[in-house]
């Protein structure tokens, strides 16, 4: 069901403007406004799913493909060297409505990113208690 | 083809060993060894595939159906409030094997992330300038 107060659900009705990139039944991408660069682009769900864990199964394939097409597509029209593909579910999220990110990189584009600074686990005995209980977690979803 | 000098492709084969979190026909999951916080975890292809853009139609639903059922694990088993699910496609990508990062959030852990600082386009004129060319990315994709 659309929220008449998501901002996101207010693009994919057409109540707000948005600079599209790409739609299909399943998705709808357009230009962030406030890009971290040019090309920026974000990939919503029409429908209204908050985190990647919540979007129906079905979903799953034509959302990525998309997103996999745009990936290739902001590279190639842009003349990126890469790109930067993310979700953030819940923290870190601006609007409760599902978004991939899609942004194209360059070498020394200033971007340091989420990636550093890294951790280590103590012993081998975290990481095993680490890997117990995201196993007990999948046991329970699957 | 497994690439003996990838590093993931290593672990995949079982040549070096990983602390496996998940594994499937088409993927393996397993804690990134310098995490973000415990519980980062990697998810590969099995087959040695670089990038999002690369990773074969066919395996586009079930890789992320697992990078799915990931973020729901790692969130619920380790009692997180969210999770960041990123990849990095060839700039920034440490190991140029695909993988999706997938990281337990807690509101506050110090995570800043790629999202800052943003930039702003100059004017409409840039924003349809950057569509046009995205747009003709996707014409020749599609």
């Amino acid at each position: 069901m659309p929220d008449d107060n998501c901002l996101f659900c207010r693009i994919v009705s057409g109540a707000l403007p948005a600079t599209v990139i790409y739609e299909d039944e399943v998705s709808l991408a357009f230009l962030d406004h406030r890009p971290l660069f040019p090309g920026h682009t974000l990939l919503v769900p029409r429908e209204h799913v908050e985190t990647l864990g919540e979007l129906p199964v079905s979903m799953v394939e034509p959302y990525f493909k998309a997103a996999q097409l745009l990936a290739r597509a902001v590279e190639s029209g842009l003349e990126a060297e890469g790109t930067f593909v993310a979700m953030n579910n819940r923290v870190s999220q601006s609007v409760p409505h599902l978004h991939v990110h899609v942004v194209p990189r360059r070498k020394k584009d200033g971007l340091k990113g989420f990636f550093w600074p890294r951790t280590k686990y103590k012993d081998e005995e975290e990481m095993e208690s680490v890997q117990t209980k995201i196993a007990a977690a999948l046991k329970k979803l699957e």
